[in-house]
């Protein structure tokens, strides 16, 4: 069978250890090409299963390619994921965890997640007004009674939004109240996130459509000499949310499941967060609040638009802000200077 | 087993016939009360399987309980069933069309669809950010990481809405096209419809507390002598969510399925929902953009606020929607009238 989108999109991987995991993903991956993003000592040597097609970036390689605007790229925190979207020259990214493995449908048959993806990232989003069975494009199901009709041809999608069985992406206080919790509820529908809500996006399991949205896909500043970390996928869902609803493009979350393999340690995590905690108090009422102006008419301009808006906004919440507001511009700069051959990377 | 708010709950059913239906549903209705609401002919006698607790009202009851305000009940539409929401004295409600007969889970036991919706209901609902899990409350499920510590109190829950298997609830146009579709997708998941998002809203397999929002369920004027029918739900249903938006109230949809046996005659579908398909174009841009005055603090209030908007915005687009604000009103008077011992009965 030959793999859909085969030229069109590019895996992208965080790691610090081998890919052994890759070898379960060998019939679903193979065929694509995969963006290996080495964080931490450059001098190891990741191992790479035979048979696949790759290139790896370690923080040398990221610090050549990107001269000074390589202190926007994250180090030692799988935020320097994003350094690989931004190398890719790919329409689709599909991006997951190195401690996530096929997962099981309820009849037993192995999850081939990237098709699900693709398939999510292919058909429309209906952002505007929800239909309560769902998915009005999956097989056997339309749009109910009561859905308006000019409403129906929908939106392009963006993003889509895959979970996780097994180990479910809690929080540090969650984790520590329910460590043995684990996600067994397969739940058989993919949905558009409405417009004008905010939803925690979790880099894991996570395909997007680099062409419309990639510029804002960056991951922030985490991990060493920052004060905060696993909160990288979460800012980048924030402002791709408001951007997609800004622009008119659709987020989907739901199929595809992973199987997430192993709880990251809560005591680590807790320090990690716990500044996020706090902080993401003032950043919901924020991006729940941002508008962004209406000549804004790329991911680009929003995005340096909503950088300003944060310099502006939260930065008396910590300096911090100021940082990664600095930060999400030079994103945009180190952006445009990979992919200045694509003035309309954004589709507009 | 004791059926839980066996005190608090009615059921209100709308029919034109013999409820044999009533048969499959005896193990879980029975130890409640009925509100069988009459359709059509008043002569005709309707057949109540025996063993339950019912009272039934036609529509001479109706024209001698409300006198000239029954001028806001609909005739021989099933949209006369909200006549059952005003008499009733009890805390919650849940009404289901009497083509409507037991689902079976994927594990092929019978759902109780009455214990899910009052689950449903005495679960707090999560309208202000979407949670990826779904509902956060249910049995091995949580907030997600990322999903802000402030908002996981949740909101109290007004609205369940729930699904149907095999005929699904379509459009006469959809039917005309699709005639043969069902649905098979059993998607085990319950979840908010978000703040500021509007659905289309079924009155197959609806719960609801009346407390909280039962002086907006009206079904609006359908069928005899109107120029609609098959919107009562939906007029129902957007009036119900701007109002829940407006005083923090959470609705929710997914679980329980109920199996929808019979398909409605897409032709008498069309001839009952073509101007509503119309009219719906320009009713979904008003019901996104309304904004209810910030003293209306009951949901009396906020109707009879809503009933003036539509009278000002909606009339151009119909002579009909002058004719439906004035019911509005009379409805709330009518409605105020019947539960005058509760002036408090909004929970306000």
């Amino acid at each position: 069978m030959a793999a859909p989108l085969k030229d069109e999109l590019d895996i992208v991987i965080p790691t610090i250890r081998n890919l052994d995991f890759l070898e379960m993903w060998r019939p679903f991956f193979q065929p694509y090409h995969l963006i290996i993003v080495q964080d931490g000592d450059p001098t190891k040597t990741i191992k790479v299963p035979e048979g696949f097609d790759y290139e790896l970036y370690n923080r040398n390689d990221i610090n050549r390619i990107l001269g000074p605007r390589a202190s926007c790229i994250s180090f030692k925190d799988s935020a320097c994921r994003c350094f690989g979207y931004m190398v890719s020259k790919k329409k689709y990214i599909y991006t997951i965890d190195d401690d996530c493995f096929v997962a099981k449908d309820p009849t037993g048959k192995d999850i081939d997640a990237l098709a699900q993806h693709i398939k999510n990232l292919l058909c429309p989003s209906t952002p505007l007004f929800f239909n309560t069975l769902y998915d009005p494009f999956a097989e056997g199901a339309d749009f109910v009674r009561g859905y308006p009709f000019s409403l129906r041809e929908g939106a392009p999608t963006a993003v889509s939004h895959g979970l996780w069985l097994n180990i479910p992406d809690y929080d540090a206080p969650t984790q520590l109240v329910k460590p043995r919790e684990r996600n067994q509820r397969y739940v058989n529908a993919v949905m558009t996130i409405p417009k004008g809500t905010l939803f925690p996006m979790c880099g894991m399991n996570l395909a997007f459509d680099r062409d419309l949205i990639g510029p804002a896909m960056y991951f922030g500043l985490m991990g060493d000499g920052q004060p905060i970390g696993r909160y990288d996928d979460m800012w980048a869902g924030w402002c791709v949310k408001v951007i997609c609803d800004h622009l008119g493009l659709g987020v989907k979350t739901g199929l595809p499941y992973i199987w997430h393999s192993k709880a990251s340690n809560p005591f680590v995590n807790l320090k990690k967060e716990y500044k996020g905690i706090f902080w993401q108090e003032d950043i919901i009422p924020f991006f729940q609040a941002v508008v962004l102006p209406k000549d804004c008419d790329t991911v680009q301009k929003c995005y340096v638009a909503l950088s300003q808006q944060v310099k502006e906004k939260l930065s008396k919440v910590d300096p911090y802000f100021t940082k990664l507001a600095d930060a999400m511009v030079t994103w945009i700069e180190a952006w445009d200077m990979l992919n200045s051959g694509e003035t309309a990377a954004n589709g507009k």
